[in-house]
């Protein structure tokens, strides 16, 4: 509830107040190309993840350019998507509890919408309250496929699993839900690649024995920005769910790029300005860490190798500089935030520039929708 | 922008949905009492610091119980406490660059406001400011006491600085800053004093050099919920500015407590609930890093001591179990943040609790408010 905004469209790029979330529209518009690109003539759809973003202008953009509905990671975080008339959500979590899995059904009776599963009581829950609310819910089976966080292990498990989703007539076996999180972050392409082809083999391997046993496994999903070249070539995965593609971070910059690794470029920076120049070699910024999020390690200062983000308070960061007067008391410095999506849920607007204007602030719509 | 609230006044607890911020009134209400009680019959004042609660409802309590006044650490900060009533307010921060120094004039025609410098220019940007809109503002000298971050050195420079402030009419020379932010967290009682009386040496010597040089120094501000009886007790401190001290957090309680130290209790928590149970030993809940900040380490599962929280990721929190079956999916927990400040900063309310009923929400006016 930030009671003034930081700029104006119209504005020029000096003019913005700090710290404010700047979204390079030229960049952003390249980043969205690119992944549509990257999956153009394939046998993959796109499916992005709107966690990253939580922003329904950002969605409709995806969407324009073919993706086949988003993922959310809560109920909440759905809702103001479906609001703006995203008709086809993936909620790639578990929902456990009395009161979320009415709000599910309530979002159920509006749009196309999906969830995860990985125990029995879930699907009991879920078929349950589908039915007594007359809705039709696609049921995805989360498989660890080496992440080692939620889902049940490859094989056996999931085919008893999807036997019963498919007794529950008003649940659908949709498919499998095999992101590998773990990969994504990864520095070296080969050991990013090796993971996704285990993870690749053991989702095949869940599928095949699901149909053996009779049952159509329609979708695998799974897959992020920083291995999504791996699953949309295993001939497994046939749908891709990347979210921080559309604006990169310092963690993903971090990855060393494989030969086949599609481009991305930093599209997202928090705008900053030097409130203090305290001593020789340190400067201070009014971005802390609740401006940009250090969950992932320090921002990096954009484009200025004389200056190290070192640490960060509240609303506090200490840079230090190799000279004594740059940057200067009232100078204005572009971070390249440490993991984009905590950052973004930090602010109510992206403020976005063109060519040094600022052409709209985009609600963040669905910031702080935990439930 | 969450579309619904995690409960309603009159829900048990067991009904608020998770992840949710959790206050437990009559817990919080001690905490309040304990350091006005702390206080009583000195000759210090009491402002506390309103960046960790960004709660209206909270800053008026504080007030009705002898606070002088709050300090924000925002500009944007300031607004919803003014717009509550509140009318007296210390901005612990410079405030650097055009559009924060018109919205701070703007505030400082409606409220007696402070702020804090530490270079020349910051003086002469504040007094053309003031003087062009005709506000009186209080400028408060922040001298580095041994933090590290911003502020003059003690001595002479800070002499300069309050002869230059003297000498604009629309500015009022106030005090001294003198936050110790180093030594709030330091583990052992012993180090904490010590860095407390090193604080108070610099600021008594600086106090003396300007006073020396013909101006009266007023207020000498500082302190922390870490460190506030010796600040307290220090005779050169004469206002105290603890923040956390209502809420305490994991990091707060990882200090061992020494003698004088007041008992502040745990009071602000994230309900959870256990959403995926994959493998014995692990249990997923639904809280990530998005309800719980973790730049000061994972939070703690209250009351069980047989379940780590191990990692966080945006959505998902990993805890590792002693107990193959317990707590088992479904199960609600209550976590207490690592540090509270940017964990109350991700919420739109306060779920108010009493004796297992909820009894008010209450809005976290300032969220999000960082510029």
């Amino acid at each position: 509830m930030t009671p003034w905004p930081a700029a104006q469209p119209g504005d020029t790029i000096d003019r913005i107040d700090t710290p404010a979330l700047i979204l390079d529209l030229d960049i952003f518009e390249r980043n969205l190309q690119r992944l549509a690109n990257a999956v153009k003539g394939r046998d993959v759809r796109l499916r992005p993840h709107a966690k990253s973003h939580k922003c329904p202008e950002i969605a409709l953009r995806q969407i324009a350019l073919g993706a086949a509905g988003i993922c959310c990671q809560k109920v909440s975080e759905a809702a103001p998507f479906i609001d703006a008339g995203i008709t086809d959500i993936l909620i790639t979590n578990q929902v456990v509890g009395t009161q979320k899995i009415d709000r599910l059904m309530h979002l159920a009776s509006t749009a196309k919408i999906g969830v995860l599963v990985d125990h029995v009581r879930q699907v009991d829950d879920m078929a349950a309250a589908a039915m007594s609310v007359g809705v039709a819910l696609d049921i995805y089976i989360e498989v660890d496929v080496g992440a080692g966080r939620s889902g049940v292990p490859p094989g056996r498990d999931a085919v008893a699993l999807a036997a019963l989703i498919a007794s529950r007539p008003p649940l659908r076996f949709a498919g499998l839900h095999c992101y590998q999180g773990s990969a994504q972050h990864m520095r070296s392409p080969q050991d990013r690649q090796q993971a996704i082809a285990r993870a690749a083999a053991m989702a095949q391997a869940t599928k095949d024995e699901i149909e053996s046993a009779g049952m159509k496994v329609e979708i695998i999903t799974g897959a992020g920005t920083g291995t999504l070249v791996h699953e949309r070539d295993s001939g497994v995965y046939n749908e891709l769910q990347p979210g921080s593609y559309i604006f990169m971070d310092r963690d993903y910059a971090d990855n060393q790029r494989g030969d086949g690794d599609v481009a991305f470029e930093h599209a997202l920076f928090v705008k900053t300005t030097v409130m203090s120049r305290p001593a020789p070699g340190r400067a201070v910024v009014d971005a802390g860490l609740k401006a940009s999020s250090v969950d992932s390690g320090m921002p990096v200062v954009w484009g200025r190798n004389d200056v190290r983000y070192l640490k960060a308070s509240d609303e506090h960061g200490v840079l230090a500089t190799d000279d004594a007067m740059t940057p200067a008391l009232g100078d204005q410095l572009m971070l390249v935030p440490g993991h984009c999506d905590p950052t973004v849920n930090l602010y109510d607007h992206l403020v976005c520039v063109r060519r040094g204007i600022v052409e709209a602030l985009w609600p963040i719509a669905a910031r702080g929708a935990v439930l």
